[in-house]
């Protein structure tokens, strides 16, 4: 960014940073709302839609249901903002869902919650960028003429940025959020004014659509199933408001305290903004049926397939802001800005979560270090294929993907707020302080109407949307449950099996001697500086040792050997079919036979290059020597680099990697230890 | 193979053998005709119709041009034996076309033979194995008309059977080579006798059909080219002639004597061959058109798209045999199978080839080892994938692939040749003893008109065959031509840089101390392991090292280490970021600093596990460190193995792929060191 655009910067986010200071950042409230919120202020685009189309399947006559679902939502919606205040308050580090279930139902309780938040964040892509493209379609034909093709488009890029490592600032979220907001509540604000006030008659573009009901005057159980599978679909509104919960530690202090505000502002807003739109939905008299190309009538004619059917926010900006109207663009492109923004957020979160599941041998361990590149990158990859996959699946309809979205969420969040029960019960056992413990009493009551509801809805999702879809994400968390299980024991087991036992064992027969041997093919800078650090070493003994495959080679080396003085014994194997690996070997195990108790230290000299292809033509032998020495016990195998000219390439790009800043460093605040480096030494 | 097969076995190839002495037996001249004989004989399953094919351009009538052109291919076949009969024994040692053209004439001749050759072997299994298909299919209708089908599925079958390495035996080749080659001679052989002795008129199933012309009385110099093209074409026959010049190894004492007589069998078997199925198909009326949909008239009108053109050994035997009959029957068999040994005789070839230009630096040097698995699997898929593609798109069409083949096979010829007249020059300088002088000189006159006549041969193909596709065999050869030349040109400059130079240089300033440092996570086995082996080597310091990225670990490890009394100072690096590469490449890189002498010894404890995806679960840290370590100067990385159970199934792995048998080793013979180890020591 330029000297020019600093300005503005710093009234942003602060000052300047340098890249490895980032983390230490604090988030003020009103930055920290749009990183947080972008998720769950974004699902507003597409949940009331959600409500009216399953709705719809009883005729339009059953929309006047729909205000009775927005407050059970609304109720939903505070009910969970209260619970993950007290999640806040409880667990200032950070504690997000699985470290909830983890610490205080067990570790098979944390890995329910780890496999439906992984399956969470590739719907969270899928779900966020599929509704992302539909509402820019609303305003660009093309777009959703080329649905799959252009979210498939957005996953590509996304990646892409986040493979290559985007530096964050909260200003990137804040912008578009904030127009978001600001536009939906103006179109709030405006459609009061032109209906109440000005008496102006707003028409959606479906207004005169009429709806062909599959059922007809649905009643007794039929209805309230119906109702029951519209609410559920209304609740994928909440989906993202946990994330706060992980981010306590990039608040500014005190962190608890403001990241309850923030979770609460956060609610707040939601809720308005679902019922606003619900409400002008009603009043715009927006139709959507749940098939369109049959059930929705023009002049009493099915639409047919061509149709495309608007998210309702965009109908109801239609109809208040005018059709193709400034305030109707901007909308609809802070509309999609924002779903994919929040489809970024689950590029954050996955990596991070695969971090803390590596720490807990649920992963591959190498995945542990945070913010490191290759795990990153790792994860958002495998994050954008699952997405790209469900979106080509689905034909990037939110629709369809949303029936998939709701189970994950519901179960972490039940999950967690059971936790939080036994949280409470565990402290109040210990607390003493009346007044500590009336708060505490007070949380757990919140905390248990929360799981309560939470678990309700978590049951009416399963029987309403199982066959809609709800089963495929929980296969895929079956799957990644089994994985990480399969992961977990094949950690244990080798745990076991190299655990020190506490009388002394095998290890107590010491080794005695060191013999060592330099591999030799020619005399050149490689070999010198392998057999003078070999020297160094003062082994017990040490010789030189090559392989002849050509006789005339094998005798030029000999006389330059002597030539030059070198005082280190060389030893030849012949070797006919030219083989280098199987006489090492064979020399190595006979050393070992005749004295059992000695160690064999071999030194390979290795080139160190800059590019792929040079790897191809250089150490590929001294590779597999190595992965057959390592199987002979009792050897050990010791590398002496040489690094060749063009290594400077690699050494640069290595560099680069080096200062590569992980994304998601703004949600996560800074490090628990500030002190970079600890040295202690202990004899 | 079982103890009932046994007795033809040992009448065959004299005695079981176990397989590591498989290269030390030697062939007598009745299984080496077959061994190297399967690829020039086979070609007679097509040159003959390539000939009457062009010939039919210009009508029926130019037909009677066919043994003219026989003659013409029969002199260029002895020719080129008399020419290799000087091969063979100028170099007994198997010296190829590549060695021969290497050392006479220089690299670049070298390497354009290499590139040569190296189409050619992807040229044999793509022509072999669509005419052996052809071949197959005049029996059997669904073979024919899912031709390219079926051709890819032996490519395949033959390159998982190399994959696997086959034991082979020189019975492998006898059988179906002295099967077809009896076969052929029987059928001319019933020819004659019930051509000339019963009178019978023996006609092809082509025999009615007229062809349309397409340059009617062509006459001068259009009929010269025509001619010109046809004699490229028969020219086909001679593919593969050259092989046993590389095989002189592999015979029975006399070598070269018994070599250059079994070439002269090989010649006069396929001269008599050919010009017998060429007057066959002559009396029995063969009719082939070089586009039989529009050219091959029945009845007056075109066959059309859905005729199937058979080949003329085919037509030939069906006419002789009768259609149907066994022996046709058993004919064509034994001809796909010959054809189909003929494309295996290039997956011996190629990674051959291969490993001497590898030891020349052409190629990755890791190939040179002769009989490598891993060299021959690379090999193989690359020549695999080059026939595949050519099949395809030429649709296995035989005709249309031998366009490209003949040219790589006369470029190795005629530079050959030019080579042993060098070859020749060269010793006549030397040599003094008359009757010696006056056989070089001999041998020099049939080399130098081996090389005039295949010149020619070239340059004629060239012209006649460039715009029909030579121009792919042409740009293949460049590509592998520029490839060579460029690795070559990387070992050499790389070999440049690591050469020592004869005055004391920068590797005179002797590093003077080692500071070692064993890696440490937890306390177990491994790290034991690789503390014991450290404390061995008695380096000047040692010291452990732990990163601490949680601190009540670190201070488990720290009280563990006390309690065990563990002799070594243990050091602590905190990384706040979890980080475990970072934190110790700066440190080594501070001790290098402090001490710039010094060379740092780092030992890592590394598993040895069986499967590869345990690979995924271990490792990676120290893999990721190690890659880092290797670019800090004054660094050696020490591997100390830990082979986890699961290990032993790896090493099984290992030990059944060391007990492998390169293919093709029957026609390689024995090493020219027959002492399988011979240690000196020199001091």
């Amino acid at each position: 960014m330029s000297k020019l655009t600093d300005l503005p910067k710093r009234i942003l986010i602060g000052r300047a940073l340098h890249s490895n200071k980032l983390g230490e950042t604090l988030l003020p409230k009103r930055i920290a709302l749009p990183v947080f919120a972008s998720d769950p202020l974004s699902s507003v685009a597409y949940a009331p839609g959600e409500v009216l189309l399953v709705l719809s399947v009883a005729g339009v006559s059953a929309y006047h249901f729909s205000p009775w679902i927005a407050v059970a939502v609304v109720v939903l919606m505070f009910t969970v903002v209260a619970s993950y205040r007290q999640n806040v308050h409880a667990y200032p580090s950070g504690g997000g869902d699985y470290e909830v279930a983890n610490t205080n139902l067990g570790p098979k309780a944390g890995l329910t919650v780890a496999s439906a938040l992984l399956v969470d964040y590739v719907l969270t892509v899928a779900v966020s960028i599929s509704s992302g493209i539909e509402n820019l379609g609303s305003a660009i034909p093309f777009v959703i003429e080329h649905k799959t093709a252009c979210a498939v488009g957005v996953i590509v890029l996304l990646t892409l940025m986040n493979l290559r490592g985007v530096k964050e600032s909260g200003k990137l979220f804040a912008i578009p959020t904030y127009v978001f907001v600001g536009g939906v509540f103006l179109m709030i604000a405006w459609g009061i004014v032109r209906g109440a006030f000005m008496g102006d008659t707003m028409k959606a573009p479906t207004a005169d659509y009429t709806i062909h009901a599959e059922h007809q005057g649905l009643a007794g159980f039929a209805l309230v199933f119906l109702l029951l599978r519209a609410f559920s679909s209304g609740c994928a509104a909440l989906t993202g408001v946990e994330a706060i919960s992980n981010g306590v530690p990039a608040f500014r202090k005190p962190k608890s305290k403001n990241a309850a505000t923030t979770l609460a502002l956060m609610g707040g807003l939601a809720v308005t903004m679902f019922c606003g739109i619900i409400a002008l939905a009603m009043v715009t008299k927006v139709r959507m049926a749940e098939n369109p190309a049959t059930d929705l009538l023009k002049d009493g004619k099915p639409v047919g397939d061509d149709y495309t059917q608007n998210p309702v926010i965009s109908q109801v900006a239609e109809a208040v802001f005018g059709n193709g109207s400034f305030l109707f663009i901007v909308l609809a492109a802070a509309t999609a800005l924002v779903l994919f923004l929040a489809a970024n957020t689950a590029y954050n979160g996955f990596p991070l979560l695969g971090s803390i599941l590596a720490q807990d041998r649920y992963l591959p361990r190498q995945l542990h270090t945070r913010g490191d590149r290759l795990a990153f990158s790792n994860g958002i990859v495998l994050l954008s294929g699952a997405a790209a996959i469900l979106v080509v699946i689905y034909g990037a309809d939110s629709t369809r993907l949303i029936q998939l979205y709701i189970v994950g969420v519901f179960v972490s969040f039940t999950l967690s707020q059971i936790g939080m029960v036994r949280h409470w019960n565990r402290h109040l056992a210990a607390e003493t302080d009346p007044a500590e413990r009336r708060r505490m009493v007070r949380s757990r009551a919140i905390n248990t109407f929360g799981a309560f509801f939470t678990g309700l809805v978590l049951v009416v999702v399963l029987l309403t949307k199982f066959t809609h879809g709800a089963w495929v994400a929980l296969l895929g968390m079956v799957i990644f449950y089994a994985t990480m299980t399969a992961i977990r024991k094949h950690y244990d087991r080798v745990a076991e099996e190299i655990a020190v036992e506490d009388e002394p064992g095998e290890e107590a027969v010491r080794p005695s001697r060191v013999h060592s041997i330099v591999l030799v093919s020619k005399i050149h800078k490689p070999t010198l500086r392998a057999l003078a650090y070999a020297k160094l070493m003062r082994s017990d003994t040490l010789e030189a040792l090559t392989i002849s495959v050509d006789a005339t080679e094998t005798k030029a080396l000999h006389e330059e050997w002597s030539r030059r003085g070198l005082d280190v014994p060389l030893k030849v194997l012949d070797s006919p079919y030219r083989e280098i690996t199987r006489p090492i070997i064979d020399y190595v195990k006979r050393l070992r036979k005749e004295s059992p108790r000695d160690v064999v230290s071999v030194y390979i000299p290795e080139y160190v290059v800059g590019h792929w292809y040079e790897h191809l033509l250089h150490n590929q032998s001294a590779l597999r020597l190595k992965g057959r020495l390592l199987f002979t016990p009792g050897v050990m195998v010791t590398s002496v680099p040489w690094q060749l000219d063009s290594s400077e390439a690699a050494k640069r790009r290595a560099r680069k990697r080096a200062e590569w800043n992980a994304p998601g460093s703004v949600r996560r605040g800074p490090v628990a230890q500030p002190k970079r480096e600890k040295a202690a030494t202990k004899k």
